[in-house]
């Protein structure tokens, strides 16, 4: 197996990449990889409660903005990645069965369904690299940390048997630099959008910010306003409240790579 | 019978003119109603046809700017509008069966399914306002005449066994304008958003600007230049391509009252 080096494929193209990771030579985080390029989210669901879950993200856009979802039982895409199989081109995959993680995989050709549909949805990785490019900080980034994210009480809008609480990831910016934040991530709305919260957590029912429910907590410094925005582990999040006897995820940090620039986003 | 006097309600709040349409008062066309409110397009489909719906106005998002869907079964909305019956709040509907038009009904109570799905879709009424607001002119608007409408070349990208071209609606405008034009509607995608083409109307597969093939023509001035953009016919008409068992929607022009502000889909 290659040593884990993300910066190596910096500059590797997208379909390049994908076709590393389906002959077995990549399989760790793809943060870094085809820089430039959105990365997504992946839930793979069976048919029946797909109607359900389209409906949620289409009531829940800020949390799960929809980049592609597949037809049903396809493996392939048509808009997001050219010849890509999303059996095998992401460098890992959670399988969980009742809601309960049953493994991790690096190709989940062995539990394809003719009812699978996959459900491909945009990441905050495109919003930060667009937030580096206007001289925003992102402090996760400079900490070399994963992003904090924490349950707040924000119902998410129901749909069918999909219900839960918003998922946020927080960034602390300077009080100078938010406007800028709320326009650079506002041009995007396929990927979050702006803000969902500026400022106090406890409005929104977060308790302690060195505290997150997932990532890592990072440094706010003085004069510093945590920044919320809706986040991609939501719809995960609701999928798992619902226990289904089949779901395969994306392990996270282990993102499908499209051939989609992040600014081709901004639309 | 009321006479037809649309502007009589320019100032009426959308769930008093619900009210009236639902008590049988008001059976005509809505433009001018409830002015600063949007109004919009109704397709209800039975459950079996609703996934391949919804994923098609996901993969077709200028063309279906989905407002809100109900629940299975539900004649009542959460989100667009309080307290409203989407059974009877419409000032006339169309029932199609396997795709003929059987009648237009003032009320689709005794048609009502418990596998009906209904789908609000935002409507060009919403940008209209905003163009005006914004100084630009609306030819068929001051011409007193429906918006010209025209079947284009251009595939929607299928869903299911939803296919079929993209219908847009025209308005003329002189160049300084067209900027301004892009600017305004770009900035409500939920209402279509920005248009899909501007100029040679060859270009995207109509032979003729002064035979659309739904509404009426219009005035272009010297030194014009014809803007299009996607038109909330194209569901119906894909939809009627179809040919299900049964089908409903609003009659053209008698659109569902929302009771949320134009200035609220700029978001």
């Amino acid at each position: 197996m290659e040593p884990i080096d993300s910066l190596r494929y910096a500059h590797t193209s997208p379909a390049e990449v994908r076709k590393l990771i389906r002959a077995g030579k990549i399989d760790y985080f793809t943060s870094g990889m085809s820089q430039g390029y959105a990365q997504a989210n992946l839930v793979i669901l069976p048919k029946d409660l797909a109607y359900d879950f389209l409906l949620f993200t289409q009531r829940n856009p800020k949390s799960c903005p929809v980049l592609e979802v597949s037809d049903v039982g396809s493996r392939t895409l048509k808009h997001i990645a050219k010849d890509a199989d999303i059996a095998k081109d992401l460098p890992k995959y959670r399988v969980y069965r009742y809601g309960v993680l049953e493994g991790e995989y690096t190709d989940v050709e062995q539990f394809w369904q003719d009812d699978f549909v996959s459900f491909l949805i945009g990441c905050s990785f495109s919003f930060e690299s667009e937030m580096l490019e206007a001289g925003l900080s992102v402090r996760h980034i400079e900490e070399n940390k994963n992003v904090p994210m924490y349950i707040t009480n924000i119902d998410c809008v129901e749909a069918g048997i999909f219900k839960g609480k918003t998922v946020v990831s927080m960034r602390p910016l300077p009080h100078k630099d938010i406007v800028k934040a709320v326009t650079v991530t506002g041009a995007m709305p396929k990927v979050h959008g702006t803000p969902i919260h500026i400022g106090d957590p406890a409005a929104i029912g977060i308790r302690d910010l060195s505290r997150p429910d997932f990532g890592d907590a990072v440094t706010i410094k003085d004069g510093e306003v945590p920044v919320f925005w809706c986040c991609g582990v939501t719809p995960q999040s609701v999928v798992m409240n619902v226990k289904p006897p089949l779901v395969i995820t994306h392990a996270p940090g282990h993102m499908f790579i499209t051939d989609v620039k992040n600014v081709q986003l901004k639309d």
